[in-house]
């Protein structure tokens, strides 16, 4: 089957693994209708195995699902899934040797999962951000003895949102020191996730590994790759994580330092020109400006920004001076969807669109069409 | 009427400037059954006046109406109300000239209000703080000839715990810095107050004027009066504010350096033998260890450990290393109490254990008793 | 001005009194791009009255203010407005005068308010469920006087959803007895309207005047006009109204009793095939069937079903037996869009199709273009 | 060890099966310091066997865990337990066959679940309504052979209300008809329960198996035990049930029809002075007045009033007349006092008053003292 292949229209082929979960099924939703990827495969645990995806799964989003994805048969996670490459939603006690599996398998993987984000010759990705840390895969190839597979992570879904904010800065001005405390919706835990009776009118400060992640994975998203190995940006970060009970999207108090003096007005004009590279405006979950800078004094709030850029923009507001260091502002990204599974589409755009993912996995006969359950 | 007075058994007769308010009936529940004060007089705007307190007001509390309060006349804002001193929970709108009418009257006012806070002879007063700032009382009233009458403050209810909890640490190993992030339940913005429309599944990243004071009034109140002024503390303090669905308590992530080195074990030690004095803890309205410390990693919690100390603690929890100051924490405390009603009153037993307030205004006839409205 | 007018390609002029409420808001945006009416003037008090409409309105929707609308100057309530009819989405302490003012001066007026509903000569209307009451029309100009002008009325939030499902099961079955229990979203009281401290984690079991609209207004809106005057229904109907923390969408649990012996797989299949006419089904704002028929055992609920057809449907789920009377079911309507504009749009809509809104109002010369705020 | 043994001050010892639930806890926290009872067991799955309750259990109550039950070993479900009788709070799927064995083993088992409610030999007990209910131990332990041991169980949370304040009416007027719909608070699921993703802003109106045990239930409460069997109180009944984001309190929207006519101020002085026998009186759970009336148009609220009598009342109000039967009401009670806890609590100290409970199963060694776990 060439690239031409009239059964998907010339589209690359995509398996999602943990399809049933609160990220994956926003990736299903994504991907019908997706003008470049076909949704051919949805894997999941043994529990789920051999049912109907419709059946398998219960359903969080408003819209329904997407026919033709509710009748695709759930695979296992064993890494014999008919696609070009697969999206990775797993859970962090399985994903470390899973995703490695289909990596040596010789499947792209484009993951969400914590577990490989901080290798060594992992690329963890925001395209706007850090896209030349892509080189890594030649290297990760070698080392790992890969053949035609590899790994490519996105950020926890705090980290997303605040990054994407501090590049242009860090460009224009440099970055020294940053505060950030979180607040974070439900959705981020999964689901069944947080139980109504911990947040129902309250607040709980503590969220698990997340401000470890927040305090280091802005370190090699805004570093560099040197050709042998990353490069950390050597910010001071200090992170405060809290659950609220909101249902999607990442509120966050930020200060920070820049070694370059500006004025807010500089900075507010760095942020609203932010746009993206022509090669990535052209992929089709790109915003051209990801930095949306709001002027009221009291936003952006979750329940009324958090579809900023159709969720993949980071909504900003209320740039001001901070004491302490040399400007606060207030920032918010959707948690699912710039923080996980638009992240995670927006990765595998950029892989096809340059050349990182191929169709030379397929036997033109059993790739014909997507499998689906007899009844 | 001598202090041995039977009518109100010796107690000091207590009136209630805007005793409608939210803050106002805290201070109309606690003044039931109050050992030392007698609520006699409740006052509030034109609307109100001439009702009984049980019809003007639209009551929050769960617990009942105190049955005596109910039975009051609702006066207005005048100065010649039959008490021996005020608490003001007026409106900032109002607040303003209304205390000082009364202190020029000669009542001691004892406010809630922001108007006089930073007044250059007005104390702000935390009393586990700084009581020795009460020795501007006295040059206040040289200043502005009020003879018997004076304005002793409290701080603002997001600044009330987070000063309690650096308290014992400023005393211990000095304060440098501090970053504090709130997230602030609705009833801190008074009834109507926060619409549910804006809060329902939100958090709104701006309160106004609220960094302002959390920037401003640490400084007065970790500082000294060096006879003839108040000296500021001189740290440097950011504050970003939010507001978060929450009923009750205000939760804050700090981070803070200190002068002296000290472990976290060091820390923690000195928040838990945070004990007042003598004086203090003879107060109806003090608790002993006004810092609790919590030992689980996810808490405190605004519903789960607002009342701590019945409310008159502030409740500390994961205490651990800061990257970028030295000690980052979590603190809550109760916004109406701890933060407002609980902390005039407090303030006022410590103005009556020190022979601030008298009884000198009354005339035996007119203040035989409690004037109650004539069905 | 002829209706072929090429300044609104052919489009009637509308008013919005009260657009800047939540209903005049949802107006406002709904006409922004309507192929039919377009928005020429924009009336409020007189608080707001010489102001820009953008800078005079608290924008409540998540989408921005229409360009076009919020340049226009807000008017004041006088029947002087340069339309050629009005949507009335008043308060009630000012609607009942203010419409028969509009109504005199020739206007059509379209009303989302209760004071009119139940005059002998106004129709209160739904479309889909009482079209044939649009005859009452005639009558009413003839009694009042009103030249060109009347008023057109459509049902309350909770109403309209319940209304909207008992049509087919009424035409089908013939009903008798009917229990409704509602929980009713908090944009239902417009803005600020309900406050958080009274609704955060709580249910409050009273809307003033609610439960009475609901046990009257079905009578006339599945009643009939009998060319003088409206013959009521008939039904027995008992409503209990309850606020619950829920931004949009009332949900209500329904008991009913029906005329003929029915199985609930006939009551389902009556109501998934409750289809519009063709002359409603044209209409812009129409959905083809207004009734969402639910499988899932746990649905709808509001914050996941709201959106049905897009806003003009309602949902409904649980059709099961009644041990009392005869069926239960569980509906759920938009009570800001079914429940209120979406609603006086439809009827308006349906007025203009019936040749009931005209263009005669207009010179031409002042009309020529809306009427904007010089800077 | 006789009735004085000074071990425990005479009083019974108690056990809880499955105390590390919800329901459980509450059941560990108002044992401490009981008059009548000493909690001497805790048991739980296999999961916690072994382990100090302290670590054993993620407590959920604001106030802390009683040091003296903290201390306890957590026991399995076998029937060797050492104490006079057991509470059970098992989940459902194993409460069925493990009652059974404790009663045959001759423990007096007062239970919260829902398995054996029914059966025919079983009393479900609600003190202030149907103590006659009891009678039927003896006929159950000769059927089943259960000697000293037998069953008691308490109804459902949402039964638990309702048929308190229909009692006095029942007895008063006699009930014929009656419509509920519940609006439930997210506690009554237990823990973790309801995922916040499922009920923030939003409501169910779904919950499983709860409109059948409502529309049950009532029958047997209100029924009678005619010396060999229940007879049922033949009472038309509908239930719709609905989760709400609620932490405590089930709230109702009653309509009913009684047998006699009566005026609403009829119906409001019998629910007033409705007040409990003076053997109940005695009981350290019960309360004089179980329903409590409310004046307020508005009122009770969950939030509000849940703790009315201690969380042992029923609060009613908005009682009005029905337009389709006679009386309409909102009332709400504690699910986890009322409905769950307390209501097991009040049925132990019920039995034990009347000598159903009895010490002697304990050998004198054995049972000295609690057993708690050696560090």
């Amino acid at each position: 089957m060439s690239s031409e292949s009239p059964q998907f229209g010339g589209k690359f082929r995509a398996g999602v693994l943990c399809a049933t979960g609160i990220v994956g099924q926003r990736l299903v939703q994504r991907l019908a209708g997706h003008p470049r990827f076909q949704l051919t495969e949805v894997a999941a645990s043994e529990r789920s195995s051999g049912k109907r995806y419709a059946e398998a799964v219960k359903w969080h989003l408003n819209e329904p699902i997407p026919a033709a994805a509710g009748e695709l048969s759930v695979k296992g996670l064993e890494p014999s899934l008919d696609c070009d490459f697969v999206f990775s939603a797993l859970d962090s006690s399985v994903a470390g040797p899973a995703e490695e599996d289909f990596a040596r398998a010789g499947y792209p993987v484009v993951s969400n999962c914590k577990n490989h984000r901080m290798d060594p010759d992992v690329p963890l990705l925001i395209p706007e951000v850090n896209a030349s840390h892509l080189e890594a895969i030649s290297l990760q190839q070698k080392n790992r003895g890969y053949g035609t597979g590899f790994i490519v992570t996105n950020p926890n879904c705090s980290t997303a949102g605040l990054v994407l904010v501090l590049k242009p800065l860090a460009d224009a001005f440099g970055l020294e020191k940053l505060f950030v405390v979180t607040m974070q919706a439900t959705s981020g835990a999964g689901y069944p996730g947080v139980p109504s009776l911990d947040i129902l009118g309250n607040v709980v400060p503590f969220i698990d590994g997340e401000e470890e992640k927040m305090e280091t994975e802005p370190q090699k998203l805004l570093g560099k790759w040197d050709g042998g190995r990353f490069v950390e940006a050597g910010l001071g970060i200090s992170a405060h994580c809290n659950r609220v009970p909101v249902e999607n999207g990442h509120l966050e108090s930020v200060s920070m330092s820049l070694k370059k003096v500006a004025t807010l007005a500089e900075v507010r004009e760095v942020l609203r020109d932010f746009t993206v590279s022509d090669e990535l405006a052209a992929l089709p979950t790109a915003v051209k400006n990801p930095v949306l800078v709001m002027d009221e004094e009291n936003r952006p709030q979750p329940r009324r920004d958090v579809d900023a850029g159709h969720g993949m923009a980071a909504a900003v507001g209320r740039i001001r001076e901070c004491p302490l260091l040399d400007v606060k502002l207030t920032l918010l990204s959707h948690n699912l969807l710039r923080g996980a599974a638009g992240a995670a589409l927006l990765n595998a755009e950029l892989l096809a669109a340059r050349g990182l993912i191929a169709r030379s996995r397929v036997s033109a006969g059993e790739a014909a069409q997507p499998q689906t359950v007899t009844p």
